[in-house]
Parts: C-alpha cells; sequence; structure tokens
C-alpha cells in the first residue's frame, strides 16, 4: 500500500521533533519520507491520500507490560486483598479458561488496544498450541512480542510450549509477532529453572541470530516481600535485593525486559543500570494492586530504560496506554513534591521509542523516521477537550483519551480508519466474549455444586 | 419532556441499588418512577421512550471543584515549578484574559464537561457582569454553583462582584443555577475579610432564605507551606493547622467546601468532621502540581463528607470525572499498600450523591429517585473496553471513559443524544475558542513588544 498522510503535526519522536503541517510517507510497510506537506504533496502525486488535518500522528504506542488474555475477566473481582483476589477469584476462573478462552480473551485486548492506539503489545501468559495470543494478535493485525509463563512446578510443560511457541510464530504474520521467554518471577521460578530458562533464551537467539532477537520477559520486584519469598520458596539467603539475586545467578542483561521494579535496593538499581535490562513500569496496576510505587525517577537519572506497560486487564482495568502515560507522569510529581518530574516529553518517550528499546525492536518501530516500520497512529484533535492547541505533547499525555485514536497503521496496512476497525468485526469478537464469560461461569458453578 | 428510559442496568446510587433491566420515567423535569423494565413498561404506553439495552444508566457526575473559565489556558504551559508556572506562564495571560474570554473558556469546558457524562459543577473564577461562567453553564444546560472569587487585595470590587452574581444568578436558568462566596485561600484573604465574607454568605442564606442554600467555597490546605504563608502574610501565629486557624476565625460550616485538603493536622481533621465541612478530593490536580495527597480515607473515617473534583483545566488538564474516579480510587491503595481502601463503589459515590451532599444540592440530585430531578447519563457499554460485564461500578469506575457517554438529561432536557449536543454548536464553541486563543496570545505579544 502506498499512502500519503496529509496535513496535521507529526510528533515523530526522532531527530526531526514535531513537524506542523506535516506529512508522512509509506511504502511497502515501511516509511518512506517524512517532511513538511507543502513539500511532499507534488512529490507523491499518485499515492493514496489520508487527511490528517487538524489531527496529530503519532509513533504507534507501544505497550511493553500485559497478558491479554485476561480480557474476558476484567471487573470479575476488584478491591479484595491481593492473597483473597488471587486464590479465591482469579486462580479458580482461570483454571477454567480454554484455549479458546485465552484466545477471545486475547482478541479482545487487541481490540482495545488498537482502538486505543497501540500497535505493539508485549504480552506474557499460558501458551496454548492451537488458539493463543499470538494468533489473537495476529488476527487483530497487531505487532507483539508473546511469551509463555513459566513456573518451577511445570518445568517440562514450559519448555515445551517454548519450543512449540518459538517455532510456530517466531518472526510470524509477516514479521509482526516475536516471542519471549517468561519466568514468571523470581520467588515462582527457582534458582536452577532461571539459570535454565536464561540458557534457553541464548540458544533460541544463537538459533534464530541474524533474525528478530528473542527477550527474556519477567516480573520483578513488584511487592515488597518479594525477596523474602524467594528465601522461603528456595532456601536460599539474599544479600541484598532481588535484581541482585538475579544478577548474582547470570540472568541479567540487556535483553531482559522487567516489569514493574517497585522495590528495588540501592543496589538493584546499579545492577538494573550496568546490565542494561530494560524496566516497564505499570502505575496504575501498581497503585490499584498496591504494590507501591516505582521509583522511576531514580532509575532514569540511572540511565535505566523505562517503558510503560499497562499490565493485564484485570489489574489495571484499561488497556488505555494514554492513561498510563497520564498517570506515570503525575503520580511521580505527585510523590516527590516536584512538579518538574517525569514531563508530558518523557512520558510520550516512554510509551514509544524507549517502548521499542525495551524489546529490542528500535531498529525498526517507535518513532517516526524514514527507514521504519510505518506503525502509525492518527489522533483527532477536533474535540472540545483538545482545543484549543498549544504544545501536542501535552495534549497527548494530559488530555487525549482512546477514543481520539482515529486511524490506525501497522507495518503499512491500515487497521482502524476513522474508527472503523478493518482487521476483525468488532460485533463478533464481542459476542464471543460475551459468550465465554457465560460458559466459564457455568463451569465454575457445576465445578462448586 | 415525558421520557420512558427502557432497559440497561439502573445504577440509581440510592436505596434501590443497581436495576438490571430497569426503566426511569422522567415527567416535568422529575424522576416520577423507578424499577424494573418490564413492569414500567405498560404503565407509561404514551411517553417517548429512549432506548438504554446494553447501556448502564447513572446519575449525572458532579464535578465539585472547578475553575470552568480556564478551558483556554489548557496546555499553555505544564510541568514546570508550582511559582515559575503561575508567575511567568498562567497570571501574565490570565490578566489578558476579557469577559468573553472568560465566557468563551467557560462554555469550552462546560461542552466537554457534558459529552463526559458531567451534570453539575462547582466553579470558581473571576465574575464578570456580562460574560461569565454562569452564562456559559446556563447555556451549555447544565446545572452548577457559579463563585466569584475573592483576594484581599481588592475587597471592594469583590463584594459588589458578589452582590452582582447572586441577584442576577442565584436561582437562574430555572433553578439550574446557584451562586457561593468564595475567598480564594486562607493565605491570600486576611482573617477580617474572611470573617466578612462568612458573613456575607449568611446574610445571602438569610435574604434567600426558603429558595436554594448558599455554599462557601474556598481552597484549603493545597501545599505543604500553607501555614506559613497565612502567618507571613498577615502577621498571624497559627497554634495548628489552617482548618484549625478558619474555625478559630468561625468560617467553618456545614457550608462551606474546601477543596483539597491536602496537608492536614489532626485537629484540621477533627474541626472538618465536627463543623461539617465538606471536603472536595481533586488527586489529578494535587499530583500534576506536586501539591502531596489527601489522606482521603482518614477523613472517610472521620465521617467527613468526600467529593470529587477535576480542579481547572490547566492544572489537569482534563476535565474527565471518570479518570477522577479512577485515580481517587487507585491512588489510595497505593500510597496506604490496602488494595481495598476507597472502593470502586465509593469512588462512585463521591462523584455523584456526595458530590451533591457537599453542594447542598442533595435534596434533587446525586441520585436516580423519585421526586429528584432528573439530571441523568446513559453510558453505552456496548464497547470492548467495556466487554464482558460483572459489575456495572467497577466497569464505571476502573474501564469507562468519557466517550462512553451517549445521552445525557439535565433537569428533564435532553441536552446530548447519540453524543450529538443539543444546547450549544460543538464545531462553533471550538472556533470561538481557537480564535479567542489566537487573540489572548497577540494581546500579550503587543504587550511584550
Amino acid at each position: 500500500m502506498e499512502l500519503l498522510i496529509l496535513g496535521g503535526s507529526i510528533v515523530t519522536m526522532g531527530p526531526m521533533g514535531v513537524i506542523r503541517d506535516g506529512a508522512v510517507v509509506v511504502e511497502g510497510g515501511r516509511i518512506v519520507d517524512v517532511g513538511k506537506a507543502g513539500e511532499l504533496v507534488g512529490r507523491y502525486p499518485r499515492y493514496e491520500r489520508l487527511d490528517a488535518r487538524n489531527c496529530v500522528v503519532i509513533p504507534g504506542l507501544v505497550n511493553a507490560h500485559q497478558h491479554i488474555a485476561m480480557g474476558l475477566l476484567r471487573g470479575y473481582a476488584d478491591d479484595y486483598p491481593l492473597k483473597v483476589w488471587l486464590e479465591e477469584w482469579i486462580w479458580p476462573l482461570e483454571s477454567k479458561l480454554t484455549g479458546r478462552d485465552i484466545y477471545v480473551g486475547a482478541l479482545l485486548t487487541a481490540l482495545e488496544s488498537l482502538m486505543g492506539g497501540v500497535t505493539t503489545i508485549n504480552t506474557m501468559y499460558h501458551y496454548a498450541d492451537d488458539w493463543n495470543e499470538a494468533r489473537a494478535l495476529a488476527d487483530a493485525g497487531l505487532r507483539g512480542v508473546v511469551g509463555h509463563v513459566c513456573f518451577a512446578w511445570r518445568r517440562d510443560e514450559d519448555l515445551s510450549a517454548i519450543q512449540s511457541l518459538a517455532q510456530r510464530w517466531h518472526g510470524g504474520a509477516g514479521g509482526r509477532i516475536r516471542v519471549s521467554v517468561d519466568p514468571h518471577a523470581p520467588y515462582t521460578v527457582d534458582p536452577e529453572y532461571m539459570k535454565e530458562l536464561r540458557a534457553v533464551a541464548d540458544e533460541l537467539n544463537e538459533r534464530y541470530e541474524g533474525e528478530a532477537p528473542i527477550t527474556l520477559h519477567i516480573h520483578l520486584a513488584e511487592t515488597a516481600d518479594e525477596a523474602k519469598r524467594v528465601e522461603e520458596a528456595f532456601g536460599v539467603r539474599l544479600e541484598g535485593g532481588v535484581v541482585e539475586y538475579l544478577d548474582g545467578l547470570g540472568v541479567l542483561g540487556s535483553d531482559v525486559v522487567a516489569a514493574h521494579c517497585v522495590h528495588l535496593t540501592e543496589g538493584d538499581i546499579k545492577a538494573l543500570a550496568s546490565r542494561g535490562v530494560k524496566v516497564v513500569h505499570n502505575p496504575v496496576s501498581n497503585l490499584k494492586l498496591a504494590s507501591g510505587i516505582s521509583p522511576v525517577p531514580k532509575l532514569l537519572e540511572a540511565g535505566v530504560t523505562v517503558a510503560l506497560g499497562t499490565d493485564g486487564p484485570c489489574s489495571n482495568n484499561s488497556a488505555d496506554m494514554f492513561e498510563t502515560m497520564k498517570v506515570a507522569a503525575l503520580l511521580h510529581k505527585g510523590v516527590s513534591g516536584d512538579p518538574t518530574v517525569l514531563s508530558a516529553s518523557r512520558a510520550l518517550r516512554m510509551a514509544t521509542i524507549d517502548g521499542a528499546r525495551a524489546l529490542l525492536w528500535d531498529d525498526a518501530i517507535g518513532s517516526i523516521e524514514v527507514g521504519k516500520r510505518a506503525d502509525i497512529v492518527i489522533l483527532s484533535f477536533r474535540k472540545p477537550h483538545l482545543t484549543p492547541l498549544y504544545h501536542e505533547e501535552s495534549h497527548l499525555v494530559y488530555a487525549a483519551k482512546p477514543s481520539d485514536v482515529e486511524t490506525v497503521i501497522v507495518d503499512g496496512e491500515i487497521v482502524m480508519e476513522n474508527r472503523e476497525v478493518k482487521t476483525v468485526n468488532v460485533e463478533e469478537v464481542m459476542e464471543m466474549a460475551r459468550k465465554a464469560k457465560e460458559d466459564i461461569l457455568s463451569r465454575l458453578e457445576r465445578e462448586r455444586n
């Protein structure tokens, strides 16, 4: 498809900054030109035009930590203590999910995400061979990294799932899908298995050398008691924090994507920085589950790449990356007492180019630059809540909503145009989700009787 | 207008709780019947029907602290230290606002608010005789309490503005508009003037006895240095907190609406509770301006009525009460470490019936009950991000967005239907706002040259 996106402000998130009355040219899935509308309009006369006047054009948002399959469980249980929430509500319901439910939940969240300007999702869930998160992302027309979550208690099953996932999906959907190796967390994966998963990731990276990299996606330092839980679970003694512990196991590296990083020692922060670990900040989830507040300004100061994630639909309960940018930008101001901390511009960077960096995908996505894949989002600013306009980045972070997203392009293909989704039937997906929910509740009911 | 809202879940926020497959009957601006759709449909055969299947019907949201006139300044300056922000950015621009700009900014924010399900706004700004916030609320078809903000340095002007505002607008727009007496804050209004404003409020309440009450709206305990600023400004010595100081002046009462209440002593909390002062929590603004985090759970525990507000468009930068409900519900979980704190149900109450209580208007609004004025909001839940549905209140607080609001009724009149605004022309208001912004910037530019 040859496309000329014309007019409006192009917020490139690259060296060209913000281009007012700009234009972007897309060809063969790639961005081939970026500049002023007046200059480009004559150069590409036969290209299909997308009118972006009164619009703001941004790189597709990167949601760097998700569990998209949990879409069916959103709002099932909230405001409970963590233990009760997991043991009495979430786990019993999750145990009733079929592969097909995983697919439907994932498709639902993928749909919500794309309608809100998210083009890339890093997601972790139980992998099922036929119906899974990768297939949902592929069907929705999105880009993503998909991992199978690994636990100490199911090592053999996990190792087989990782291989199956990699074979079937790494580089899948025309390169839009990549896979990762996902130890659940330090307290649920024993030290030996953790090292083994590190080795599996290394082996896969050797196998796919020259192709897309494989990341290692893990929950890390989410709750205050994590170090204690590691000690109790595996009879080890931690000298420092949980990050230092993982470093001691040789697990850390620049391919590690660590979600949360809320409770960190000074040594932990040093280890994250020196190993080039990428941190994913999930402020909404961390608040909702009362996990605490990640020391993001300190991480940034230490030079750590920090991306943003919503976390799963049960602990947020939204896939809204605009909300996540705003909450991130606000929370650290409020907590530090310094209103200059984490500016709108920084929050936008975390949700775009730094998200791409976290997934080792910044060579191809995360900014609007010539040569990159065309993952582009067009927002209408012709709305009372975005009028008048002084600074695009301020409105994007502090005032814009998912519903302001008009058109979404992934890998050069239009997946939503003027809010009409092109890849899946929205009504059908919702009906599938309603039916799946009723079936899950029936199965749960039958078991309880 | 005779209306039968039929189908969907009615979240009454009153003794009837949530009614699934419910119906609400509106006649002469009032709610005259509420119940099951199956029972009411036959009883009102000739009433105009509003189809609310797959929808959730709630009382109109109450935004209990705003400065709606500042709509034109949204996004003009962000992420600066408070002093720089006010002195170098906001105040110079505000000094260039005409009465007409105040009206246009207020109309813009009123429009954004109604499109997001807000039907009542408590707003404070400089009152101008011809073009003002009251007129904007009236024109938009909204309900509201409007106050003229008072400062020590312009006592005579203020007292005259209060009288003018009360005469022209108290009970205006068919009772939709009420007025308040608004000392700006303890550090900008000297003790004598503060007592005088208390007396003015009392006099007005006597004058309008039997009619609508007049509230006293004030910023209180917003920043950590407020007590010190009071001492420095007026040469007084505070024994306790700023609330205790106001109590000592005899200012507090159940008609006082105190915005912020972030930095409170134990004595302050006791004074708020014992005097029946209503607190308005503005979590988004407090974070953005790095003011701190109000001890809301403690206030609730002490029996204080706590409402929610967005604060003005410059310190938020949104009039989105769904966002404010979510941030309120999340923030206090994250800060306390207790995920059961401030449930979805409580947040919704703060934004509806407790907002009405704060404005002494709960006899007529804040819940869907027979006899109350018909301020009703219908949200479509036929959206991927609201599917499937387990609990209405959870989705309303944790997942719903302003754009999910389909239809809004104020005082029995439909002001928006299927997202089409009936009271003002949306395109015209935006064009007025764009032009007003350009004019203000030109005036500022001319002054600087």
